[in-house]
């Protein structure tokens, strides 16, 4: 291997450390080797040569997942790091694409794209490090996906090495191809199970030139779901920022978190962060934020509200839904839930979710955040005093359940990875699980491409 | 399976006859019989049944496809026609879905959505009787889809009857799922190869409140492109309508449809028709519309336009538009084509497009017309006065081949049903077609599922 991709493309023992664990320290063993091809035709030598060997391949981005799908359980796995893959090709104007490799750094993307008009719609809390493939192998939503899509309605081409080494060349650069299977799309999401994607072609969206971004408090989460169909009626097309937490989350990230302030005067249940947007510079953007704020504050949904009145401001509101997480980890142990219910379930599901919690583990505190547009809830739990015990599991299926009886998601947008197969095989339709299983059979016979994840290790014929 | 369905669920012989040749009129023979269930524990007692047969089963929508897709072409094969699952579910306001059967026409969705202050945003010219299977089928795209999606990006879940008989409940309801493979995306667009859908969750959007439509004449086609590039900057998030046609159709619609009116005082090479929309009363469209045109006009990009100033007048634009197939029919044979390129590419495509077609067939009349925002042209040809001889295949080719060297596709919204399989072999890379026969040998063994569609009849270990 080291033949092939050199010294700085093969590391191997220690070398290897920063590269075994995944984010949450959860999973990884140390693998047999990380290797660090710098091409596409370097990866396709990489996954023949382990083919030819028996030797499984975990791809790797940049390592920010939270469900373990990006490190190796098994010793003598390959790490297959895509960070070298990192060109980003001309952008093209008139038709709003780019080309970029696996390994660009999200961020990093949106700083090239700086003056260009456009943006890649795409914002996560792990932007500063998570790499375009990562991002495609687990479908990354985020704060913008409501408007924008998740990453997969994004891409509109793909270069994936596939499980025999061979190089598919799926590079469109149009919306509309209904040439056969919807490939582009069973890659997005697969984690790598099915093949490593390579290189990607991206839409991006016109920048917006002007922004209105305000913290509301609301009484109560009846009232969150209420203002959000209101937000939608008056202000659809404007609208980039739902992001809603609570009052716990906040004083968590208060207290925790340094350099955070509170803009309202009297703290409430629950808070809304809303941005909107226009790249049309005649939109009166503060007077239909005024409008639909007025509706709002007489229709009972809103207590308060700040308007961001400079661009330090808007950053500090976005801040107190960001640092949500790290108020939490700060905090002590967490249980983070990634759940999607209907936007309209939000209140029922937090409701119901707080009765299951408090009858499985009374004394439990519940940190529901995310994203109303798309009913993404992080529902997060700090425990009692005397800890979580065994609960963890219990609770994890409980609220899956729960979520899933009202048509929602317990792998809204980290995916399923090594840490959610067990709810898959409890909760989903075993029709399904057996469609995905004969699909990974098909394109992988030999189960070598990041084997144990999204089916875990049972044979695919079972 | 008269027993089963019981008389008006299975038609034989004669009552066959408006089930058995599509909509071109170019496919189909008398099937078996045509079965019509009515519920989905019907649909898959047929097939069931089929299979224990060997009978293979075509599903059919509202049989508007213009790709063969939806009749037989082997006598002994079975029809299953979703006509009679037309329910729709009640509107979800708070979350913004609803649910409907696949034989649901698209039309009656709309009328049903009238005064909820949601709309179900697909548009296409078929949509009086096409229905959601069957736009599911081929992921239909249409004119909003620049903006909103094609059907596979308004499909939240999906129910469908596998070619084993078995029925997967995917009806979820939330755009967060990744819980695995992207299996709603697999079969959306699979032409009912991979089994057969019979309902889905549907993703609704805001009514906009008011609207305004202009329809601008423009000095060629390199000023569309940058008009485009102008009008997404200048105001992007109210484009619901991009659509051009040129002089030459613009000529055929006048002549052969009757009641069109030209509304501009001088004809032009390229028209286009620009719609704007919002939920927002507060929005200044017009002076939005204005701006945008002085810039257009002062750069050169445009001749002249109309907004129109009632609804009356704007349905007379749209129809200017929409008269292009029934303005070239009426005129005599054609050649349709379904391209997309790039936004960008597309004035580079027809300036080649005519020189490919002057070469291979002199005197050919071009008639390029289409979606300016997703780059989707429906490149249709008349003949000289000798006719199209024995053209058409190389014609179908060379412009299928130009479309792929621009990263764009041959089969953009219309699918490869029957008429586009010999060029998907021909141009796509074979890794893909590899890996689309061996998912189909995956999910459908058996090969009964629409035989002979998307992947021709080729053994699935080819």
């Amino acid at each position: 291997m080291a033949n092939l991709l050199g010294p700085s493309g093969w590391l191997t023992g220690a070398d290897t450390q920063s590269y075994s664990r995944d984010w949450l320290d959860r999973y990884g063993v140390t693998p047999l080797g990380v290797a660090r091809p710098a091409s596409t035709a370097e990866v396709a030598a990489v996954v023949t040569l382990c083919r030819a060997a028996g030797v499984p391949v975990v791809p790797q981005g940049g390592n920010t997942g939270l469900c373990g799908a990006a490190v190796a359980t098994q010793p003598g796995t390959v790490i297959l790091s895509l960070s070298r893959m990192a060109q980003i090709g001309a952008v093209n104007a008139d038709s709003a694409t780019v080309t970029v490799g696996a390994g660009v750094v999200l961020a990093e993307l949106h700083r090239k794209l700086d003056g260009s008009g456009l943006i890649f719609p795409l914002h996560l809390g792990a932007e500063g490090s998570a790499r375009i493939g990562g991002l495609i192998g687990t479908n990354a939503g985020g704060s913008h996906a409501f408007r924008h899509g998740m990453m997969a309605d994004l891409v509109l081409g793909l270069e994936v090495v596939l499980p025999d080494g061979t190089i598919w060349n799926g590079l469109r650069e149009v919306q509309k191809d209904n040439a056969g299977y919807a490939l582009r799309r069973l890659f997005c999401g697969a984690e790598g199970t099915l093949g490593i994607v390579t290189r990607a072609v991206l839409r991006l969206a016109p920048e917006p030139r002007h922004r209105a971004t305000a913290l509301l408090a609301l009484p109560d989460f009846g009232a969150l779901v209420r203002l959000g169909t209101l937000l939608r009626a008056e202000a659809a097309e404007f609208l980039t920022g739902l992001e809603f937490f609570c009052d716990f989350g906040l004083g968590l990230a208060l207290r925790h978190v340094a350099g955070l302030g509170f803009p309202l005067t009297s703290r409430a249940p629950v808070y809304l962060l809303v941005e909107l947007a226009s790249g049309s510079g005649l939109v009166p953007l503060d007077d239909i934020f005024a409008d639909v704020l007025t509706k709002g504050m007489e229709a009972g949904l809103v207590l308060d509200g700040a308007l961001a009145a400079s661009e330090a401001q808007r950053a500090a509101f976005w801040r107190l839904r960001e640092e949500q997480p790290e108020g939490q980890r700060l905090e002590g142990p967490q249980i983070k839930h990634d759940i999607a219910v209907p936007p309209g379930r939000i209140a029922d599901f937090i409701a119901q979710g707080a009765v299951l919690c408090q009858t499985a583990l009374p004394g439990t505190r519940i940190n529901p955040f995310g994203h109303l547009g798309d009913g993404n809830i992080h529902y997060n739990l700090s425990p009692p005093e005397a800890g979580f015990g065994n609960a963890a599991p219990a609770l994890a299926q409980g609220l899956a359940q729960l979520a899933q009886a009202m048509g929602g998601s317990f792998a809204a947008e980290h995916g399923l990875g090594r840490s959610k197969i067990a709810l898959a095989d409890a909760l989903r339709d075993p029709a399904e699980r057996g469609l995905m299983r004969a699909i990974k059979a098909a394109l992988d016979p030999a189960g070598l491409m990041n084997p144990g994840v999204v089916l875990g290790h049972e044979p695919a014929d079972n």
